[in-house]
């Protein structure tokens, strides 16, 4: 069967990739197997896509734009901050440990927090007019739980989530391989799950589509949810109940 | 200050609001008082809102779209179900009882759940196209717990989460007040809360914009996440990366 | 290899487990059948155990110890509650749906909690001096998020959680067969895991060591922990770090 | 009102508390605040304690008992193992971010996982026979989240959990003073919270109860969570249901 082409055009749309992953570089990380699946349909429609494996930089811990101000001597965020603003899509991706996020995860989410005061010029917060996504994986349970976090973090910042916005790879409850591991005959563990290749290509195709309608559109429109605004008085139709 | 207006028409939208509350009518629910400053801001762009308290309807318990099929004498869901499909908005509110979301909530999670393999005439999930928002109020502890889950399981069965779609009241650590509750000087807990007020407003009118854009558009686009369309063999631009 | 006895004497202990599937009886329960390794070993051991399918019992919903006294007709918590207090190790034991856990599960945990201002004659919370474990099945996702809720619950109602207390099965991301199921080589799912049967065992003896360490220790120490004393006063060395 | 004081000798126990606050000293914790007031308890009963706040440490990222041996230059985790094993008491103690754990509790749990497959010379894993806790302030929402996700990881890897094991402040819902902040009255935010107060001190009492339990009674006897007899085929009563 050959897939009937879209006609949309994504060019000019940028995605970047976070990888979560505790291995450093060289060495191969199992989630990149996963982020490369969605990256490639992107990069097919002419999108833009970076990965950054967050262990390899150094990035502070912290919950300030720049650490370096706060007793750090070094902090990469800063710059790779521009990038996600230069972005319209976001995916965090990661692996599980103990059934939840890594540190390293949830060390981006800091940072992408502490920059969740930054405004637009219309007031709203900075991430608005971006969607977000998750790719998890693991070798036995909590795609969801992971997901769960990262995609609530996000919307809270600021980004749009569309359907079905999470994918991820864990085999059966115990230890095992993980995803994309050779198997004694010669396939790669995982690869052939109909369900992970559906919900990865879903995500996708579903940032995709978001992305582009929300630039198309302009972003999210500015009533109602203008920080800036509120803070000086508006209060677009919110009626204290006590006084209704 | 007089509010700038907005002059987007909103009409033609209709919102839908569970709530999970544990109380029966009609007693009142803590919960409802939030519901109501969100729900005031549509009626007043002319959306039509309706808000369902679950325990007073006889909705079975189960992971199917009609249990009286599978044992149980009455079931209501699959009326309401239809208020569902009608709506563009839905809005699941709760209280906290231990950190988590109520069983209510849970139950009405499952139904939807239960729902998810009906697909629209494109192929898509049924609940492609509509928004999501998350309600929450407890005396102590654990919003950001229970919207996690509530917008996670929105956006995995096909609603759209726009950003900061979730907003609620909780007081200081320890048992206390309830979101409205009378205290001694006249006031009411929790009116005043002026992150309460801003996040629940910030919702309605993020779920507003996000529902109007979504009907604009015609829903999610179908390309890359019909459900049909994969299992009849498309893939839309995947590719197994064993072979790439 | 032969399992070399113990010589501890269980006999007089009690155990209660709670099955939270949405599935009445007489269908078969996935998660009985991990329910009843344990239960197994137990009875064994002399020690008295019941299950309780709860979705089979009127148990109402809410968060008070008898729900007839709040607008219910009927309720059978009451009488379970009975046979909680009367057994030293609670297991509470469900299904995954959307990777959470049940309604019914939910249920249970609301009012266990609804009693946990009862206190024993020493002033404790009335469940301590009790044991808690947790048993979970699914098909693909979710063990550890559903465990840590259930864990947590019943910690914080003054159970005591012994070493590695929960277990579970669950298979690869994605649809697919539940605990038990036939496969077609005329094996059973998940019966040959060893992980899940290592972490079952594992799970009921600690629970089997940690309920007669308490029973035989005469429960939780009576100091430091009686809601009765610091109501009335007494601090136990607590000191207010403002006036230190 | 005098406390009647306890004649149990708790001299000999020793606890280590970890703080994952993001702040690096000299600057004050607030978590160290809280972390204090059951130190001070344990103090005072001859219990050795010590506080470690991560930050301020070359703890590597990853999940391997040493991580000079995967490639990191430092790695102080090898050094402060020796103290969690000395330890017979374990409070995981840290701050809230956007309702999670901060990246450095995570690392602490990361490494604490990376070394629970050492066993004991029963053969159990290494950190059985000793108690678990956990301490959270924030400024909002998330304590029972936050500690859901410690007290879970703890036992899973061995750790006793005795009953009300957390305790924490935050305040009402939205931005605001932390834990100890003054106030304008010149009093401290959340040293009069009674819930606060009063689950700190039970957690501590009831770690040091059954700490001392444990220890009196030789640990979690050693039979049927031996993870070496498992691997050798020991099976203590458990029976697979297929052949029951």
């Amino acid at each position: 069967m050959v897939d009937n082409n879209t006609d949309i055009d994504f060019s000019g749309l940028k995605a970047i990739f976070f990888n979560g992953t505790l291995t450093k570089s060289p060495e191969p990380s199992h989630t990149d197997r996963l982020i490369h699946i969605s990256q490639n349909i992107m990069n097919m429609h002419g999108i833009k896509t970076s990965v950054i494996r967050t262990i390899d930089q150094d990035i502070a811990t912290g919950v300030w734009p720049d650490m370096t101000e706060h007793g750090w001597e070094k902090d990469q965020w800063p710059e790779i901050y521009k990038g996600v603003m230069a972005a319209d899509v976001l995916v965090l991706a990661g692996p599980i440990w103990l059934g939840d996020n890594s540190s390293e995860t949830k060390k981006i989410i800091e940072r992408l927090y502490a920059c969740s005061s930054i405004l637009n010029d219309k007031g709203q917060y900075a991430f608005y007019g971006k969607v977000g996504g998750c790719l998890i994986t693991g070798n036995e349970d909590g795609i969801k739980h992971c997901a769960m976090n990262v995609l609530y973090s996000l919307q809270h910042v600021g980004y749009t989530i569309p359907p079905q916005a999470d994918a991820g790879w864990i085999g059966e409850a115990g230890p095992g391989p993980s995803y994309g591991d050779d198997r004694e005959d010669g396939t790669k563990e995982g690869y052939d799950n109909d369900f992970t290749n559906r919900n990865t290509t879903f995500m996708t195709w579903n940032l995709m589509h978001a992305a582009k309608m929300l630039k198309d559109n302009g972003g999210i429109p500015a009533y109602g949810n203008q920080r800036s605004e509120w803070d000086a008085g508006s209060r677009f139709d919110f009626a204290n109940p006590e006084y209704r």
